[in-house]
């Protein structure tokens, strides 16, 4: 069960309205890597999760806090798009090419549909899906997805920062810069423990099983040779990569049968 | 450019069909963890990649042999419908519980739309998109996704393998275990030369612009205390973490502007 | 059955080309309470029914007349692209912001998608889907969403008012409007007579079901006191609505089973 | 910002499990009316208001609520799934008529993908996409849109309800009926304050613009004559609908100009 | 501007209601080919069309003929659905492997999310989507696209055709069958006018641009030979096919410059 | 299975960056009919071929080709994104018409998201999906709808081509041109002879079965008479077009029976 503080976690407001940066944040809000993917994978993995609380815990401090960080990014978003100049006219941007950037930059949709507050979509209009997150049942490889989802995103944020000089843009974003360090780091840990119990390859149980004769072979199938270069390396399991030139098919020219009749697959 | 061969990199030929599994096997290939993604995403990073041959050559490798993945399980999943019972009449069905769990757990669109062959999308008929993929420009991040989608892929991989007891089926599956160990191990040998160079926190060039006194503390958003157990672990950037047991709200309370009234927004 | 009429409902032709206008009003036509949403949703419902003539008369009257307002939006859109500057040189627009503004904004797939007419998309190029329209056999429920179909669409219409000039496409919005209003109010001229014999919640025969402790409560889970304003307010069934300051938590603390092992499920 | 209490709001644990109504409940979870939209739209409501603290207040009360019930229905259906016959082979179903639905209408992405956990979808397996939500800006339209998410969920609990007779689930499911009533009739109270100030048509302020001798009529695009019956009545707003037998087509047959060769719209 | 006429186009009741056919009609309908394909791209087609009367009446003609198909289509879905057992318990079919596969192979949303009527999505419930239509302006391609619509259409029918024995719905799937042929008839007729006005290749007007000696060039990107078959024979538009057996690769090794430090572009 | 070679097909190197024409080409990688619907569905249809080698070496020749053109036009777009001005300031294009056009006009997420390389997208951002592509079994209707894909996409680069002045870029497109005149005759090829052989209405064994007497029928639904001049005219199977001025409606008025009451279908 949740509960809401009215107060933000940290200060989302800009020193100024600026259309092209609200419609850039809703990266980091509906994109595939935004907060809300962050949100439902780790909700959705604690919620799932039936071992250890140290994980478990883990998952729905940084899920509940992320639902705050969806709350702090619309909220800028909202004053970024204060005043923004929908209702222009032609002689208003014939003249004035900052004018013109933002008729041609804005995100119409911001406006029409929304009334210039902020979309739960990319900056693109595409709406955010829960196909972009993870939750497996196994907490290895969910933990490296984590990592992943703060990796990506801590990268977005970065790009963001250097797309505006506004100061209270920037103030939230070195904030949310860090928390997705933080966010990053623990996931590391937790997958690195996770890893120490159950194998450095997901699952770990599944060795005797494999081909192994093929688990360890780098295969040439394009004919730059960079990927020679791993050749002799130990892997992170101990073993020791190979290399194989020229990776041949083993598997023969497959022929299918002809179909049922009743299905018209009429093939020549 | 690309070449094909006509044989399959590896066997692909089931004992007998199986209609139910050959539409589990969808997950493997249009899934959001499935073939696709990794073929698509190595692709496009190698494809977009500017830097050194080792990692470019790498993912092109991959990239590659995963078309032909994607190849081996439209071909197994064509095989495993042949003579699919989808013009069974109610007779039919009436008095064989086997023939029922078929007629209920079969893919139709397999039928209808395909002929008794392979969709490219996963066993609930969901389309794959490309917002599964992942080429960011940042290999350190990308090399992690990547790992993520061979763990997760060998980990449906492992669960498809008890799902079938078909020896022609297992014999694929073993072959694409043993692949998705090596190339988890590869990325992950890759992440780990790049985060040396580039450091453990993606991206590695911030640091001096976040806020760092919020990069190191688990904060308490859930109210179990497993996550403290965290506490004073030395995080993969070597410093220790801390912990906060009431996270405060540092952000006040948001007031938003009322927006220009031909917007229309009738806030009460 | 359907017959079509080459004469449009109403006029539909701009003043003169808009390039920026014929972008937004794709939201009338593409977007998710567009015209399309309307027609379908409508139809639907009136094909499913199986009651009164009075409310699947109306539902069929209506989507027919969307089917209508979709080509009038066809319609001027593709007048609104006529001639517009998708040549254009770097040379052309070097020195004139207008022009540059509609280089900017325009939606470029009306160009090399559709040769300069419609797209079925939204003004950000997301196709339209199913998965806006509902039909749920209940038309208590469904009169409620048609009001909002109508109302959304309505007020996105007044939106778009104010983002033009020119006197041929407020005509046809002018148009719009009043038909928006007629919409919503025989809607909901429906729903209310619906509610009179189903009941005002719906659906209205669960009532001896539901845990009805917990029907009227105004439960505070948002550390603001606005929504205790609504206390002791009479509620439209008649009854008066209590306050819980501090909703509890009734449900304890979940604990799930370990899944069986050949799922993997690494949990800690 | 947001905590989390790990005792769910309700109970949410089922007598036994039950795999075909574990995939049913994810209607609840992630349908286009399921408490993802709920949540989504409440908050996103909540956080771009910027008028009276009541109805914001009020928004954030009931969107924070929903994350719980997002929760609950996960939980309850992680149990449903538990030991569920994902491995069973063709021996055991050849028998059992019972097992062999199970097998057939399962969701196999629930252990696949999810290793018998909830996902995030539908029960065909569909994302959940934010292009369900509304966060208009206009609360009157919002506050519509909110009785409608509740009605249609409402409805989609009770006809879950009798999909099952396990008490465990039926228990939840009466708690969740109340709180939908309750939320039902608390955005009806809301929706008519908002009315009485702004218009019972939304938007209310463009009855002056739009061309009013269209406002109420009701046009006969469908031969029945049905909705005849609502003639004479007194609409919402105090006006009376009038009925048009033939609907006239006011708007002249459109002629399109022929593109820019460049375009190479050749039309015949 | 559109009447609808209450009577059908033709008949749509089957003899007895069977929810698994209910389920597989829904590709007809909501499918990729599904009429709402055809309906959407004739009628956008048509509107957007500003050349001759002949082919957009035509266009016109068969868009308007196609509402009512989905009209027929979602009428049969909705008396198949009578009745279904969709609260029927564990006791009545663990006993009756019919009732079994139907309570596997119905689709859940039919009944819950539509209370058995149609929807409009396919059989795996995946929502339709104006991704599926086309309307490029240019009327040799579209022609060709309407060819495929109906022809891809007319399979399904037929597929679908020999997955019942109901008499009623065989009825109905005879009207289509013919319809689709009529369609597929009068588009090739188009089309081939049309080609002999602008040329079989689309567009017609770019030979002079295009490199033509790679033009009439089958290149052997996979090691069989059977595409040499085809060498010597003349093309459509009078020229010979020549065979290239090893395609050279004539574009170089790209190499990509490096980007701008601030995005973080860590590429090793 | 596939090799790669690392030299491109043909020459992918623009003159100079062009930001705008670098989201403009991403519908000929990641649109509706771009080189990822070609790629997919020849190699869809290639793998799931039982027939003649001749076609089924077509498809996969062409298929492999196109991955190819996928990996062409990524690294032009990559290319045409260099050194972009997306940190510009306002200072820098509020007295520049051009930068402003190109502020306005960039895909933001080819930033944000890639680093400035391609996305899988199309130019309004929506992600690539397998909805687009077809393998139906029956390779009638796939050559007919190869031939589609080859024709709308020629359309669309013969449209890119007048969008830019940029010889490099020119030079590709050429060179696609070729390629796709080539694909378009040799699909055309492959489509007559499968016509011959099974009929030139799809599927050509069902004749029999539908109703002849509304096979060959003009139907006039849209009150134009341009489709009247097809009467009369013999169709491409030797039958002549019959015109029916006042298509009837067959079929009668449907009365759908109430559902359950369990389902709540208050229908009034």
């Amino acid at each position: 069960m949740f509960k809401h503080n009215r107060k933000l976690q940290y200060n989302a407001t800009p020193d100024k309205p600026d259309p092209l940066m609200a419609r850039r944040l809703q990266e980091s809000l509906g994109g595939q890597w935004g907060e809300m993917t962050g949100m439902l994978s780790y909700l959705s993995q604690g919620w799932s999760s039936s071992g250890d609380e140290k994980y478990k815990d883990l998952l729905l401090d940084t899920g509940t806090e992320e639902i705050g960080h969806v709350e702090m990014i619309s909220t800028m978003v909202a004053q970024l798009l204060e005043g923004a100049p929908i209702y222009a006219e032609e002689e208003a941007y014939r003249s004035d090419p900052a004018l013109a950037a933002v008729m041609g930059g804005m995100d119409p949709e911001q406006a029409i549909v929304h009334g210039l507050t902020a979309s739960l979509n990319n900056p693109n209009g595409a709406a955010w899906t829960t196909g972009y997150t993870t939750s497996s049942g196994n907490l290895v490889a969910d933990m490296r997805f984590n990592v992943v989802r703060e990796s990506e995103a801590r990268l977005q944020v970065s790009r963001l920062y250097y797309m505006t000089r506004d100061e209270g843009v920037r103030d939230m974003l070195k904030f949310l810069l860090a928390r997705e360090t933080q966010h990053q780091l623990q996931f590391m840990e937790a997958q690195e423990e996770l890893e120490d119990k159950y194998g450095v390859v997901v699952p770990g149980d599944m060795k005797d099983i494999e081909y192994q004769e093929y688990s360890h072979v780098l295969m040439n199938f394009s004919d730059g040779d960079g990927s020679r270069q791993f050749e002799g390396q130990v892997a992170k399991d101990g073993e020791k990569f190979t290399y194989q030139e020229n990776p041949e098919a083993m598997g023969g020219i497959p022929k299918l049968k002809p179909a049922d009749e009743q299905l018209h697959n009429h093939q020549g």
